[in-house]
C-alpha cells in the first residue's frame, strides 16, 4: 500500500499519427480554416491522447476526494470544519452542485472520504478510506505522516485505475476540504517561490482582513518548514513578482513529495496521484480550479510531462489561480467567475469538449457537401 | 406582409417577483454564496425572463437565415459567393456546424433561405422566401427596397412566433451569407460612429491587404449613402478611437432601419426582426457572433430595450466584435476564438446555460441538506 514507485513511471506517449490525421480532417471540414477556434485544437489534441483521428468523451469519471486540514485550527476558513463531513453527506444525496452535474452529464460520480473530522458513518455511494481525522495542522508540524502521504497518493492511482478499467474516456478530479484553499496556497508558493500574498484569496469568502490573517499564517508555515515562497520584493511597492521560471523548471520530484507531506492535504495528495496515475495510463484529464491546479503543479513536478494529458478547464475566480497557471503555461477554457471546487467548474466544461469532438467527427467535408473552398 | 408597425411594441416586462425569488434560492443552495460566478447571474436572469423561479431550457429553438450580398462583387470575401447556396443545402443534409450542435442539443433547426444567386431548388427542412438573388451592392446602391427590407423583418418576426407557438424556452438565430461581415462592418460603423479600420476583420480568411480592402470598399459606401462612420482621428497616430456613446444613445430608431435598408442584408434584417420580435413575446434570445451582434444592435436601436432579453454567448474572434459588444455594454460567456456564424458560437453556449439551470434547481439548500453556513 505505501510503495509508491510507480511515481517514477514515465507518462504515456501521445499518439503522433492520430493527431495529424485529426488536424488533416480539420482542414477539410465546411468551414473557413480556424473558424472553430479552441474547439479544433482541443478535438486535435483528444485524438493524439486517445489515439484515434475521432475521439470520443461519451464516459466521464468523475472522482472527489473529502478530507480535513489541520490549518483549520488557525481560523483560515469563512465555513466550520463540520461542512466536510456535512457535504460529503450531500454528495451522496445528490444535492449538491458536482451531484447535479454528474446527472446532467451522464456522468460517474465516485466520493471517496480520506479523513473528515466529523465520522460520516457509512454512507451509499461513498469509499471510506480514513487516514486520520484530517490532516494535522501545518502551521505547526508536517501535515502527514510519509505514511498518509503515500496513501493518499496511491488512493488516487487507484481511483485512476478504477477510471480507465471502467471504460472513461476523461478523468475529471474534484475535492472538498474545509480549509484546502489555504493548503493549496502553501504547496503553490513553495513549489514556485511565490509569496503567500499573492496566492491567498478569499476561499469560501473571507474578508480583506481573513485573506491578509491567511497569508501571515502561511507565511508562518513556509518559514517553520523551511521552505521558498518568501519573496519579498512586491512588499517595498514593486509589481507583484511573476513566478520565477528558472527555479520552476529546476525543482526536482523528491522536494515536491516533501513539499506535498508538509503543507498538502489527503484529498490534494489523492488528486496529484490520479493525475500522474491518469497520465500514465494515458487517461485525459480535466482539471478544475484552484486546488485541483495545484495538484497538477505537484504532478508535473514529481512526474514530469503528466501536463500533456492536462486540459485546464477553467480560471477561477480565487486570485491564485493566475498564479498556477501561469506557472503551468495553461490556457483555460472557461472564465465564468466559478470558485466551488468539488470538480465543478471542470464537469462545466465537459459539453465543451464533447461538443468540439462532435463537431470534429460529425462535420461533413468540402466533398462530401459539394461546398467550394476558398477562391482568394 | 410589409407593414412593420409592430417594431414600435414595447418589449415583454421582466418578472422582478420571478428574479427575487431566484436571487433568494440561490442563497440557500450547498455552497459559498456567489461560487457558481456568472452561473447564478444567468439562472437569476433566465428567471426573470421566464417568469418562474425556476427556469428551464429544455427546448432550444435554432433559425438560421441565409441569403447573399450584392456587396461581393468588390472581392470582400475569401470564398467564392456559390458556398452560401451550398452551405444551406449543407445545413439541410446535416453536415455543417450547426446541424450537428442542433442535433446533440436536441435543438429544433429551420433554415430560412431569403434569396441567394445560387438556386437550391427545394430543399427538405429549408423554408424558401426569395426576397431576391441577394441584396443589391451597396458600394453603389442602397442593399435593399423598402419592400424587400420590410419582409425580411416580418420574415424574422414570424420565426420568432413559430419559435414561441413550439413552446421554445430560447431562441437562437444564425446567419450564412458570403460578404455579411462587410454589411455587418458597415452596420457597425454607421450605428456606432466608427471608422470602418475599427470594424473590418477578416472574415472567413481575408488577409491583411484583403481586410484593407474591405474597409475601403466599406468607408467608400459610408460616404456614398452619407452615413456616420469617417472618423479619421485614430489615422493621426491616435489609439483606435472608441464608440461614442453620445451619440450611440441619441440615435433614433427611424434613422436606424435607413441605415439598415442601405447596408444591411436580407439575413440581417430577419435576424434584427426576429430579436424585436422574441424581445416583444418575452422569448429569451442567445446572441451569436459578429453578425448576430450588429443585428442585436440594430434590434436595440429599432425597439429600445430589446436587450434585456439577449444573452451574449461569446466573444468572436472576428476583431470588431469587441467593439459591438462594448458598445452594447455586453459581457458574452465563452471566449473560445471561434468565428463560424451558423449560430455555432450560440450553440455551444447553450450548454452552459442549462447546466446554470439545473444547478438553480436542483442543488440542496442548507436546510434540505443540513450542511452548516458560514461561520465568520
Amino acid at each position: 500500500m505505501t510503495n509508491t514507485d510507480w511515481l517514477s513511471t514515465p507518462v504515456a506517449t501521445l499518439d503522433e499519427t492520430a493527431r495529424r490525421a485529426a488536424e488533416q480532417r480539420q482542414t477539410q471540414l465546411t468551414k473557413p480554416p480556424g473558424a472553430l477556434g479552441r474547439l479544433e485544437t482541443l478535438a486535435i489534441r483528444l485524438a493524439a491522447m486517445q489515439g484515434t483521428p475521432r475521439p470520443t468523451l461519451e464516459r466521464v469519471h468523475i472522482a472527489v476526494f473529502a478530507a480535513d486540514h489541520g490549518v483549520a485550527a488557525e481560523g483560515v476558513s469563512a465555513f466550520p470544519q463540520a461542512v466536510t463531513a456535512e457535504m460529503v453527506r450531500n454528495f451522496a444525496r445528490g444535492g449538491a452542485a458536482i451531484s447535479v452535474l454528474a446527472r446532467q452529464l451522464g456522468a460517474t460520480l465516485e466520493v471517496i472520504n480520506l479523513g473528515t473530522v466529523v465520522d460520516t458513518g457509512p454512507l451509499a455511494g461513498v469509499l471510506d478510506i480514513k487516514l486520520g481525522p484530517g490532516t494535522a495542522n501545518f502551521a505547526q508540524t508536517a501535515a502527514m505522516t510519509s505514511e498518509q502521504l503515500a496513501c493518499a497518493l496511491n488512493v488516487g492511482r487507484e481511483t485512476a485505475q478504477r477510471a480507465q478499467q471502467s471504460g472513461a474516456h476523461l478523468f475529471v478530479g474534484g475535492e472538498m476540504g474545509i480549509g484546502n484553499t489555504t493548503s493549496a496556497a502553501a504547496l503553490a508558493c513553495a513549489l514556485l517561490d511565490a509569496p503567500p500574498e499573492l496566492l491567498a484569496g478569499p476561499g469560501t469568502g473571507l474578508d480583506a482582513h481573513g485573506v491578509s490573517h491567511k497569508a501571515k499564517v502561511i507565511r508562518a508555515a513556509l518559514t517553520l518548514h523551511r521552505v521558498p515562497g518568501l519573496d519579498d520584493s512586491h512588499r517595498a511597492g514593486f509589481p507583484p513578482p511573476r513566478v520565477n521560471p528558472t527555479r520552476w523548471e529546476s525543482a526536482r520530484g523528491g522536494d515536491s513529495i516533501e513539499i506535498l507531506r508538509r503543507l498538502g492535504g489527503f484529498e490534494i495528495a489523492a488528486l496529484a496521484g490520479s493525475y500522474v496515475a491518469c497520465a500514465q495510463l494515458g487517461l485525459p484529464v480535466l482539471i478544475d480550479g484552484f486546488i485541483a491546479t495545484a495538484a497538477a503543479l505537484v504532478a508535473t513536478r514529481i512526474c514530469p510531462g503528466s501536463d500533456q494529458w492536462f486540459v485546464y478547464a477553467h480560471a477561477s475566480a480565487e486570485p491564485g489561480h493566475a498564479c498556477l497557471l501561469e506557472a503551468l503555461k495553461a490556457q483555460p477554457l472557461l472564465d465564468l467567475g466559478l470558485r466551488l471546487g468539488e470538480g465543478s467548474g471542470a464537469a462545466v466544461t465537459v459539453p465543451l469538449l464533447r461538443l468540439a469532438c462532435a463537431l470534429h467527427n460529425e462535420m461533413a467535408t468540402f466533398a462530401e457537401a459539394g461546398v467550394s473552398g476558398k477562391s482568394i
